[in-house]
């Protein structure tokens, strides 16, 4: 059956911006902040790496008892036992990922656009990352999206939303009383020498 | 049911070698010269195009009849509704891929050492690719491997065997007579101004 997931505080993993720590015990810092899921996205490793790598980072999404999410590669789910897939507009397309993995997992769908949002809900997906919200060095060539385009993306579909893009302790407040049901983040968490602490702040600035 | 496979001419693609002509163009004219499957390798593009590449390619190969695989990523194989994945020793392993695609599915295994070989038998595979025989310009990283060993593989596994990596009409006949199935080929057919005659050539020369 699908999971019912909390989408507050979704953390996305991005290796290039961690110090010293390993990456599993970056997660598990964050988890134990507050995060209430974590996707794992690997762009620049081999399938096999990405494979244990998802192995390792599952240990301790089971053991927290939040859910696992996959970025792109649907195998790489599939092979896991991951909660599902995340899913850009430059991946496979959800109608495709449904298919392939069933009713049973999370499919997540980047979205920067209303159109985008009403084509994903349209295709199955279960919940949207709308963003970039903010300029944000992860991903330099992203989309920006106004919070007006964020509150029609909000009355345009009834999926839950999840905002993502440069997203940090100092706006995260402003995503209260929106109506979207949680914030990604990447930097604001993974960049800071205090994990936990910065994962805590951001549960503590915003409220779906 | 699994399908049975001629792998007398294995082409596997590489967009860097190809000259003018599309891919779509190349491999229908490799398959027209003889070639007996396909294998898509896409290592530098979006899921995505991956997909649509995919999809593309697999109209011509159900045209000529003919298996197409995919190269490592067993989600695009899923997608498309492919013959089955190739993989290296650095892709996800033979049991995962296994697992994941069913008994229907053919999982080719790419092996340097008798020792691979004889792991990739016991843990599902149908056939080896085994290289790179000669120096390759292809995977300048590629171990090689001899012909001793390419026939001490012979002599310990039962499954069919490919042999690639530098394999050109040069070369091609010193493989008659050593019990493999098949020779894989990149650069000898996809790199020549006439694909079709590179690879009428290279059936010519080779008899498994």
């Amino acid at each position: 059956m699908k999971r019912r997931i909390d989408y507050t505080l979704y953390l996305c993993t991005d290796r290039s911006l961690m110090s010293t720590d390993t990456l599993e015990e970056a997660v598990e810092q964050a988890v134990k902040g507050g995060c209430t899921l974590v996707q794992l996205r690997e762009k620049d490793c081999s399938s096999l790496d990405f494979y244990h790598t998802a192995l390792r980072i599952k240990k301790i999404t089971d053991r927290y008892k939040i859910p696992l999410m996959i970025n792109d590669r649907a195998d790489i789910a599939l092979a896991v036992g991951a909660d599902g897939v995340h899913a850009g507009q430059s991946d496979l397309p959800c109608t495709v990922l449904r298919a392939m993995l069933g009713d049973d997992k999370v499919i997540g769908i980047s979205a920067s656009t209303v159109e985008e949002a009403v084509q994903a809900q349209r295709d199955g997906a279960d919940y949207l990352g709308v963003g970039a919200m903010f300029p944000t060095g992860t991903k330099s060539d992203a989309e920006q999206v106004s919070m007006e385009t964020l509150k029609a993306v909000r009355g345009a579909v009834s999926i839950p939303i999840v905002a993502i893009g440069g997203i940090g302790p100092q706006n995260a407040a402003q995503f209260c009383g929106t109506g979207i049901d949680g914030l990604a983040v990447i930097s604001a968490i993974l960049s800071k020498p205090d994990i936990t602490a910065a994962a805590r702040e951001l549960r503590a600035a915003f409220h779906p």
